[in-house]
């Protein structure tokens, strides 16, 4: 019998895997020092970029280096299968700078495997995770054909805030169209748990700035007669939410998607211990908001947070003034139904009403995020969980992160396709700490999942 | 007919007065930069010491310059009237620096008189009120021996915070034995007010610490589940007061001695306007304990004001975090009746108590002052008000002041007098600031507030 396409998307990939090959090139990419923050890597940066480059082009990509203003990113498309979907994977080379060096156990560009551990700088974020896409696409070739028609975005400038990435999305927006997006930048819930992240919440940022009387007052002379206007912020932060831990913003629910019963249960068995999430940030209790459990307010629930707050004397000793200003950073994570720019109206209207008499405040605008969310129900998420199960002999979790993360917003935003984020690292991995590391056999799963990824996205 | 003791008392001792004497003296006096703060004029210090000291012995007075660990102080004493009250005179030699130089119009130890005002640095802060004492006891002696014992203090650290004061109060507690302390080294209420300041509020100071997770965390992936110190430290603060402008902490106002009607009368109708004060710092209304005025509120009723406040990101831009903890800075001043340390304790009874769930918080004890009254009634007041009457052809006005000052409530504890404030000066001399001054008639009538003074006290 000949192999009809869909016999060769049940074919067990895993016996297939070279995984010595694929260990070998991937230590040959983080051996090479591609710290994007720091300029003396400038020529490691573009070492990176032609590496994968070379790679993709080798296994038949059209693939080349764009300059940008900053550090450049890598270009590849292989499109021959027309009809069948389009998808773009991004990822980045660039990682994080290395300090503390005396931290590592063994140098952070010598790659070297311990107790099942890659031990590197980039190991997980994002080489080793980025590194599985191109290794799973290699290993699809070693069949055939692909099934879907694939374009490669890998960007150096991930760790310094993606600064030249939106202009050129927009630049290219027709060449990097697509029907879904891929980025394996992040953790898995847990160990065990194979994840599919379908939800991020968004931000909105602003600065209240209170105003007293025109200059600093000494507290003797004026104190009970002056306005305080650190007092007045700290009562107009205490009212912007009740008892209940709900935020107080008149409109400021408006339009939430509340969480389905299906996400609820779904949310309600991921193995997790809320005294276990307490003991590891070193605190006796959880407040948040009445009627949602933790991963509830983490992952659906919008927040507000002071993130800075100003104003007096700070140094050592004390000092005796009523100051003539105060003010206070604070950000709001939002949730799909929520706009930002609204939100951030919302604020601003709000807390001049709410200031004690005496003083003025104002809500200056940071800056904003969009919450982004994809639909459950769609053949992305179920070619996702697929994939998933066929690589871990489970079916996903699906769950959505707490963060807002600009770049998927952007991506959503220019190019309008929807982003799975399917994760192949662990919080464990340490990315962005001394030692960072990723799991070998989380490596080759995710080269797995790719492969089986990109076959079920064809069907 | 042989002037009997009372008749002296009425003498009319304006005609008296060397002006030009008096005026060339201090100007004498103004010419030493005495700037206890600046290592480079410690010499100018001993300078201005030495020459009270001559001075008073000219007087008559047994004078003596006294080392202490910092710059010396001057102590003469005359007690030639036994059976008689003895008088302490307090003041002080130093002056504050003269920065910013620019912006004084003539040098700051170059006395000047400009439309009836003594321009220079210590003009009306302390040199020009203490030396009226000086020349007011010589006005006294002009015409025979004085009424009282008198006895001088004149210390060269007050501008530094006193640090010597205390310790050579303890081991001169005999010598500077006395039944009534005087000082005038304030700002009387308006021009037109000869004022007997009566009253002091005390302090106690205080910083909150609120201690959330064991590390920053990012807003992103704990918002809406970890506790937020900030957002608990606002909370805190809020509770500290009631939409009445009363503080909650429980037993705040236990002991609180409440106003007399004559107090309220009498504060009632002074030359004072809300919009005004309100207009003089810029502030569009003034909030308080309800129930209160201005006056009240500021010279006879306890307060909460917080000082200073920190936590999280403070810099340029965003910052996505909840940081691990948050403080403040607290001072409440206090009113007779109220004790610093029972009240430093009850708030930090209290605050640990209505912090919110997941954090901790924990109020540490700064320092401390006694709230400071002179009975209305007692001789002292009388006599004060009497001598006042003859300088201003009207009775004086009772207030007190809103600030604490630390050496009056040594002198009240260490000597066991009360202390009289009778302030020479005005807010408009901008003690501290460039182009301090003092006015020619104020100094005139200083001289003869003391020498009508002392008569008084000796009825």
């Amino acid at each position: 019998m000949t192999p009809s396409p869909t016999d060769s998307a049940q074919t067990d990939l895993a016996a297939l895997l070279d995984r010595e090959g694929a260990e070998r090139e991937l230590f040959d990419l983080l051996r090479i020092p591609s710290v994007s923050a720091d300029p003396a890597y400038k020529a490691d940066m573009t070492r990176a970029a032609e590496f994968l480059q070379r790679k993709l082009a080798s296994l038949g990509f059209t693939a080349r280096v764009d300059a940008t203003a900053g550090h450049p990113l890598v270009y590849a498309e292989r499109q021959n299968v027309p009809g069948q979907p389009t998808v773009l994977i991004y990822g980045h080379y660039d990682v994080q700078p290395e300090a503390p060096l005396e931290e590592w156990t063994t140098p952070p560009f010598e790659p070297t495997v311990r107790d099942g551990r890659i031990y590197a700088r980039g190991s997980t974020d994002d080489k080793g995770q980025a590194y599985a896409h191109v290794r799973g696409v290699e290993l699809l070739l070693s069949q055939g054909e692909l099934p879907v028609n694939v374009k490669f975005l890998l960007e150096g400038e991930e760790e310094v805030g993606s600064p030249n990435l939106e202009p050129y999305l927009r630049e290219h927006a027709d060449e990097l169209k697509a029907d879904v997006i891929v980025i394996s930048d992040g953790s898995r819930f847990a160990p065990d748990v194979p994840t599919v992240t379908y939800g991020l919440r968004g931000l909105s940022y602003v600065e209240i700035h209170v105003q007293g009387a025109n200059r600093d007052l000494h507290s003797g002379s004026y104190g009970g007669a002056a306005p305080n206007p650190i007092n007045a912020l700290a009562e107009i932060i205490a009212k912007l939410k009740d008892d209940q831990g709900r935020v107080t913003i008149p409109g400021f629910y408006d339009g939430v998607e509340e969480l389905t019963g299906e996400e609820r249960e779904m949310w309600a068995r991921l193995p997790h211990s809320d005294e276990e999430f307490a003991a590891s940030i070193g605190v006796p209790a959880l407040p948040g908001e009445a009627g949602y459990s933790t991963l509830e307010r983490l992952w659906a629930r919008p927040t507000l947070d002071v993130n800075g707050i100003w104003g007096g004397y700070q140094g050592e000793g004390s000092k005796t003034v009523i100051p003539a200003r105060a003010g206070a950073k604070v950000s709001m994570r939002l949730v799909p139904g929520q706009d930002p720019e609204r939100i951030t109206r919302l604020i601003q209207e709000y807390v001049p009403t709410i200031a004690p008499a005496g003083v003025t405040a104002e809500v200056r605008a940071h800056h904003g995020g969009q919450p982004v969310k994809v639909d459950l129900d769609s053949p992305y998420v179920k070619a996702a969980d697929r994939a998933l199960t066929r690589v871990y002999g489970k079916p996903a979790a699906f769950g959505r992160t707490g963060g807002s993360i600009p770049i998927v917003a952007a991506f959503r935003s220019l190019l309008g396709a929807p982003v799975l984020l399917v994760d192949f690292g662990l919080n464990e991995d340490a990315p962005h700490s001394p030692n960072e590391s990723f799991a070998v056999e989380d490596y080759h799963n995710g080269i797995l999942t790719s492969a089986y990824l990109l076959q079920e996205l064809a069907e």
